[in-house]
């Protein structure tokens, strides 16, 4: 009965990948501790990116200063 | 000073009934472990059914393969 | 199939009291969102007086503060 | 490569000062227990607060009862 | 940057088991998401068999009655 | 009321250090969103390396391969 928590920014995960991330872990869980998949549960949260931070600053302010250093090249 | 965190599917969940698993939760852990109420928290998530996984697969398409059932008797 | 974490710090709940409260919270959730509780968890985390933190200082502190204030009487 | 979750209710944390949360606590981190900000997650999640209970009440329920208080006098 | 908590019950998943859940999850959201492993965390929490309860009872009262079932047989 | 878990790898945060992350942590949340101290909860988890996954591999796996990287030179 294991319980996974997968936290990812919200930045355009469709329906199929994260199915995809459901049935990945499922398997991994059955396969590596023989548990049941019928109580494994497996949860996705989407975290907007000003509510994500890393480096101390906002994963909205890290994807701007990206972009422009692309603009920059 | 308990935090209890309660993660459910986003399935109609009514105001009502959070305030009913509010209080639930709360007079629980008063009358069990002599719990603060005003130091008691309790946290409820809303999950959306593409975001939580049960058996390998989404509860959307649990519910899609459900509803499918009761139409194909 | 809910999920829920209850976390308290770590004096003393007996497995008797934990047993109370895992099943008074899926009675809770049976009645109030009808909800199956073959497929509904409670986890219960004990945290270190030392790890827990409120109005700024650790639980172990405001436990020493508080016999202090009793022996001061 | 600490992971912080700050958890508040849904009650106007500004974009900026949500910034200056993930900075100062990733430069406490920094500076209590010498940790690189590059694998340094703050991750803040906003609740509503039908979804946020204290005391056995939503905070819904408590700023409603705050409102009328003040109203009151 | 995705962070990932596996909750599974302490009953004795080795390092080594562990080591492969890590690096499966983490193949998994390189291989689904294209995410960075390098800032990609798995954190495997193990809970007490008191601590963890499924249909109303602890999961050491579950286990208790399985081997009294498999001894009635 | 709000509640900060601050996870790290148990590899030695004494009492002080967490004491200061506790205070620290709960002045951020007063000056910058004005909240009471007095329901501002901050838990610390400390979690064992082999339990820690980053980059695929365990912390402890990689504590090794750092000690001989350093030995080698």
């Amino acid at each position: 009965m294991p319980f996974v928590n997968i936290q990812i920014t919200r930045e355009g995960a469709t329906p199929e990948q994260k199915a995809e991330l459901i049935a990945g872990v499922t398997e991994l869980l059955v396969r590596v501790l023989n548990k049941n998949p019928a109580t494994t549960f497996v949860i996705i949260d989407e975290v907007d990116t000003d509510n994500w931070g890393v480096g101390g600053q906002s994963v909205t302010a890290l994807r701007l200063a990206q972009e422009r250093a692309k603009v920059g090249k």
